[in-house]
């Protein structure tokens, strides 16, 4: 199953006051991961979106291990669960540098809808995309 | 049970591209409705912070039902599910402004932790305030 | 010349590990403190978009006197300085509760531009809520 | 003089309902390009803080040219104008991914202070590692 990293650094606009990354950021860059593991597949979200299909979240969950710092360089990486005929899951973590701790662990789920906002199937050159690449049949 | 009740304006600074209030945002709101809840019941979180305790976040769950938009007023309801020796549950509905159509559901469970990062017991004045003021022992 | 307040309470999400508000969170706040001084002289910014018509900023400036730290209320006080025929600006002062101690002090310049993005002369109908409920002529 | 550019992608978080990139959003890039900036010429944000210094702001100043958008690839330049006794100004320019296009320009003056948020003067490591990089006596 195809996987992907993607190296994100800390920034001060990121941290809290309990001197910790505040804690929707790591869903903020679950954003990164998922359209990083797609770009990697050759499916560029914002030509999805051009041709007027969209992603929205229909779930997001964290589960917080350990806090990530600032000016930390953490690694999130990105799985896709499934894909089925109007939705998909990804999965995450998000390790520090090393690859030795995982700091949060998560998944969103996300309906495919048209620019209506109505839901929609996913288009077959997404399937095609997803087959081919990551070698796997949903 | 105690519940309480924010309303909130959608400001430019929390949509997105889709037109949409970006997703991270509904449980930046969360804060706001747990914070406010408290306050409501006694327990102000800055002063908890002041004698050496936080609630870090250990997890964080959203159900996207329906999108809010730029300049919608928005209803943050919360309640306490549960408080155990060492963490507490909220749960949290977001509403349109009258009520009638609930946009997100979610929670969040958080540890309790002394100034040094250590998990410990929730201390005896937060307990108090809750069984006193949520006519609820837990 | 017609002057807005509006309070607002710092939340965790404002804040970063110096312990104080996040340099930009101030310039978002002044977003609120135009949005309700237009509403207050009857001009909602959410009926200009769906006229057509937009505010997007050309310039902005913050000047940084006292931190404001997490749980405290503060006000922003807003006034439009000048509005020309394509543009408009804006001054805003955010003090503590109690408006002993200024935080910040700024300004943020707008264009008017269509729904194509192309700059045009502010609508009639922005001049006359002005010029009836701000008593000057611009 | 030395000049610093980083590599920045937009993602959905960045953007709002207008569909381009929220104006405060380019103002938190100016950190990452002043952080990477110091950091080229040996100077680690983070170990400065360990050693009990800050530079917080004391004034940002934008001015938008052009709306950077959902996953454009932007440069962020930053170079440092001046550094006194106690203070310091960058001054940023971010341009599209080919750099032929300027999207915004502008600065951040920021003071130097102690933990204890009192103004001090620059500390002599970091002059050192400024003149000497940046071949430039300020």
């Amino acid at each position: 199953m195809k996987r992907n990293r993607v190296n994100i650094r800390v920034i001060y606009a990121d941290t809290d006051a309990m001197g910790i990354v505040y804690h929707t950021n790591y869903i903020k860059w679950f954003e990164i991961g998922r359209t990083e593991l797609l770009r990697s597949v050759g499916i560029v979200y914002a030509e999805m979106e051009a041709q007027g299909y969209n992603l929205p979240l229909t779930e997001a969950y964290c589960n917080y291990l350990s806090p990530a710092k600032y000016d930390q360089i953490i690694v999130v990486e990105t799985e896709l669960e499934y894909l089925k005929r109007a939705s998909m899951k990804f999965v995450y973590t998000i390790w520090d540098e090393d690859r030795q701790k995982a700091l949060v662990e998560g998944y969103t789920i996300h309906a495919c809808t048209n620019n209506l906002g109505k839901i929609v199937r996913i288009p077959s050159f997404i399937l095609e995309k997803v087959n081919e690449q990551m070698q796997i049949k949903f």
